[in-house]
């Protein structure tokens, strides 16, 4: 049974999330579908990053084994037909490594979170980004991402509801780039909590509009307590963006 | 009663275009009624361009005259509030002279038209571009889009049932960028012709794919026949972008 490694991009506002509910329809099941519609079986199917409810993705990484060796552009095209007619689209698909594991393989996650910072509401984007009417600051933002980067214990921004055994991540960038009206943040770390992104673009924005400095952000780490944070932040913003695996070094060259 | 220019957003998919039909909601009956819910009167409305069923706006320019002198951000907030739940924003508003006319007094439109060039189908961009699967020869089409340019009779690149008087227009720039996969065609004259743009489009995307050569333009226009141009490419990936409008010049000051 060969293994494949598929790349997958999602409109997230029509799902539950990633994985399977009881209160209406995910991404996985959609893709299951697909794959039953397509090969006959019911493969299961394994996710680097369960997102939430709402939560997009432009580079979300699955893995699954198939009964036959189809080459990877029919699992693309298939792939695709049977997504019809859910906004879900296999952007690449390749084989990949007996040991290969979407979730435990990868070494890296990025996340991007985009705020609409005008008076006027989003018309184009709707559902896409975080609108925010009053002007942020996106320097004093700058400043509270740094602040969160680097190893900290982040209960304050974990959801009550979190499962991860620790609390303690290691954010490696969280870079804030404004162009227009669009703010973009990008944050990147090897794992994170449940609504560590959220929480913490939450808190961001509440230094940005003025309500807390950013010198507070040491002191909301430091409280460990979900209630010193900020709002979290709304799921229409948020993208899954890249998945990141070691480098496969190449096979040896049979001399 | 004071005048106001206010610029747009809209995401035409849900529309039947920006003008009244029997056939659906048009742009223009959800921005009247919403003047009619916050002013009680019911003014009418003009734009600079009529945009096609599914065709987008990022900067659609309206006027209108209303019964008292509102300040412009409460034309914008009471105008937003009461577009509600329609996919239509007013970006700004401003007072203007009596003789401004948003369709007469633009001396320049800039469209841009949004190709999504890969094999997989967009989920996140569904309805806002238009999903070319084979690869396009960007220098083909770019050389394609400079015989475009200038002053033609474009009746090749006319809808049949376009009702303007002459088919001659002048067409000051028309270029094509790629970013990733997405291939964004930009296109400024004074006027257009009724399909004139995703006419050009569809033709470019026939040099695009090597249908044809770039070197076939200026026999597409000589031919001055609908039939010799390529197909007219779907709304979805066209946004009515900017109006151009005189610099106004400051009143003199009263010394």
């Amino acid at each position: 049974m060969p293994r494949y490694k598929i790349t997958l991009e999602y409109e997230g506002s029509a799902f539950v999330g990633w994985q399977r509910q009881e209160n209406g329809l995910a991404v996985q099941q959609v893709v299951e579908e697909a794959f039953f519609r397509f090969t006959g079986c019911q493969p299961t199917i394994y996710a680097a990053g369960r997102t939430d409810a709402g939560v997009h993705a432009a580079g979300q990484v699955i893995h699954v084994d198939l009964e036959k060796p189809y080459p990877c552009k029919t699992v693309l095209e298939a792939g695709n037909f049977h997504l019809k007619p859910h906004a879900v689209s296999f952007l690449a698909v390749e084989f990949a490594a007996r040991d290969f594991h979407a979730r435990f393989s990868a070494i890296g996650r990025i996340y991007e979170y985009y705020i609409l910072n005008r008076l006027a509401p989003p018309a184009l984007k709707r559902g896409q980004v975080w609108w925010v009417k009053q002007p942020l600051d996106i320097s004093a933002m700058q400043q509270a991402a740094t602040c969160l980067m680097g190893k900290h214990d982040f209960t304050s921004f974990r959801a009550l509801q979190c499962q991860a055994l620790s609390p303690i991540k290691t954010i490696d960038e969280f870079s804030i780039h404004q162009t227009g009206d669009v703010i973009l943040c990008t944050v990147k770390a090897r794992s994170f909590l449940h609504h560590q992104v959220r929480n913490m673009v939450g808190t961001l924005k509440m230094v940005g509009d003025g309500k807390w400095p950013a010198s507070k952000i040491p002191e909301i780490l430091a409280a460990k307590n979900r209630a010193a944070a900020g709002v979290t932040a709304p799921s229409d913003g948020l993208y899954l963006t890249k998945i990141i695996y070691p480098q496969i070094e190449d096979a040896p060259l049979n001399h």
